[in-house]
């Protein structure tokens, strides 16, 4: 079955001339996938040049001048550019014209505007950043990831719900193994939320394994972890920084030395390995649970191989009809 | 001058067979260093068996039978052990005995036992949990890791004086770059505790340089990050969990095959060096700032050296006499 997907061409640090590439790879890979390209045409149609002329039949451009920039306000995003290539690309999700859209955008525009646009599942109260991150054991989904500094107990037990949700249908998991991030340095552990939230989830049916902590994330000891944005944010960013200084550290420890750049270079295929598991853009592509439709958000600084990640997810999703689920499954317990 | 500390030879997951022999260990190397070592004597007496008679001399042991548990609750590590190795070790630092106290006992009894007997400096709420942490420049300084989960802004503040005076001494620094972790993917940035904390700092007349995000610690853009102690310990065991995780595919990728199990013993130098300086043990021996004397908490699953290091912690906050300087500039702003 042919699946639509809306590219936001324009969004992210490099724009079309990552996504589009980066689009395309995914278009010769993936016959029954179609591609609508939004963003300034004059940009775009140049990197079109070499496709066949059957792969050029799956592309189509929605032109338009109007972008988000990385550092607009939401406000400006929402309410000024109405034609920007993300809200555009989001209408196409809206109005059934694509089955999911992905962008390199401002986080926080993309999250107003898909929210605005596409609204969130009866029973939802407020859309959450879903990603995965590598584990010893494979990986985990944790969520929320910054879309909500605020939350309430009972937001978290919507993220834990959706979380299992997602993980089982794109993982194959009978039932995920839930985890609440908390921490272990205090007599009664964690904080007032995060008590709260720990009695929901006993009561919620999921499987709950209770709190994880940080490290325990990596540890693949749950499916997926549950936390505040801020907090999840925070986790994110530190993992993304401890993997950077590592790398840094290995190259130093290469350049020590004639014998460790001897041994450095013996040992390349174990680099290359490494990378390949430390390696963030295996893991770009962050979903927005909750919402009608399917927003998949790349990271603003991902390259070809990363932007075109964020698009297998996109991909996965709509094959697993990711918001269906999630509103049949979560719209009779709202009734209750 | 010589120097006396307490160590709590009890505390930890291995009690006297580490905290002892890593003790003497900095012993031999610190000529003007006293141990008080406090526990069970038949436990720790055979320990000593090999020093010289000038080593025997300065050590002492204060015996007691009564131990904190790891998972002792705060309650019973307060009211019902007080004659705790635990206890008594901080006991000797609030009677002038000791310079400073090592611990690697229950984080929240120590905390807890701690404040009780030593207390707060005048203009400090609450103590903060702080340590160093390595960054690709060198390490900063971190807190509250812990100790306090439900931060108010004023604390926040109070950290981010106690963290710049601490850092500036231990370091060197004249004025150490303070920055508040924060997320960036808001719109406007951060929760509410973070906006009034930011409001605080910048009227500090601390060198306060805004808002530092996850990665942004490990890149080495402050030298001081303040937190609350729910977001920090988080951070600090994700820090902990991937350097763990990446130690475990380091493994995997050399294990590989009989090509990269050589190729990995070629660069046997790189990984040495590699765990010199992702070493835990090299960050071990966290800060009980606030106090008005020395604690210093060692990781419960501490091994010999990292026991050491969180000694020489102890010995580097006595030779800058830190709660003097703490005390020293916070008192005067207190009263006004």
């Amino acid at each position: 079955m042919a699946i639509t997907l809306a590219v936001d061409a324009m969004g992210g640090d490099h724009g079309p001339r990552v996504t589009v590439p980066a689009s395309l790879s995914v278009l010769k890979t993936h016959p029954a996938l179609n591609l609508v390209l939004v963003g300034q045409e004059n940009l775009i149609r140049p990197l079109l040049a070499r496709l066949t002329s059957e792969e050029s039949s799956r592309v189509s451009i929605l032109h338009t001048d109007e972008v988000v920039l990385m550092d607009d306000k939401v406000a400006v995003a929402l309410r000024n550019k109405r034609n920007s290539s993300m809200r555009l690309a989001i209408n196409l999700v809206h109005e059934g014209k694509a089955a999911a859209c992905v962008s390199a955008g401002n986080t926080g525009a993309l999250m107003a505007v898909s929210r605005f646009v596409l609204k969130t599942h009866a029973g939802i109260d407020r859309p959450a950043i879903m990603t995965a991150l590598p584990t010893v054991k494979g990986h985990c989904h944790m969520l929320d990831l910054g879309a909500n500094v605020d939350s309430e107990a009972v937001h978290l037990l919507q993220f834990a719900q959706m979380g299992s949700l997602v993980a089982s249908a794109l993982d194959g998991i009978d039932r995920p193994r839930v985890g609440l991030l908390n921490i272990g340095e205090e007599e009664i552990k964690g904080n007032d939320l995060i008590k709260e939230a720990n009695g929901l989830l006993k009561d919620s049916g999921l499987n709950y394994i209770g709190y994880v902590e940080g490290d325990g994330v990596f540890a693949g000891e749950a499916d997926v972890v549950v936390c505040d944005g801020f907090v999840g944010n925070i986790a994110l960013k530190t993992t993304e920084g401890v993997a950077r200084m590592f790398g840094a550290f290995v190259k130093e420890e290469i350049n020590r030395n004639l014998f460790t750049k001897l041994a450095g270079a013996i040992a390349i295929p174990i680099w290359n390995g490494l990378r390949q598991r430390m390696d963030p853009g295996r893991y770009n592509g962050a979903s927005l649970v909750g919402l009608t439709g399917i927003v998949i958000k790349s990271h603003g600084s991902a390259d070809q191989k990363s932007f075109a990640n964020a698009i297998r997810v996109a991909l996965k999703e709509v094959e697993k009809d990711i918001p269906s689920l999630i509103a049949g499954r979560l719209q009779p317990a709202a009734g209750v």
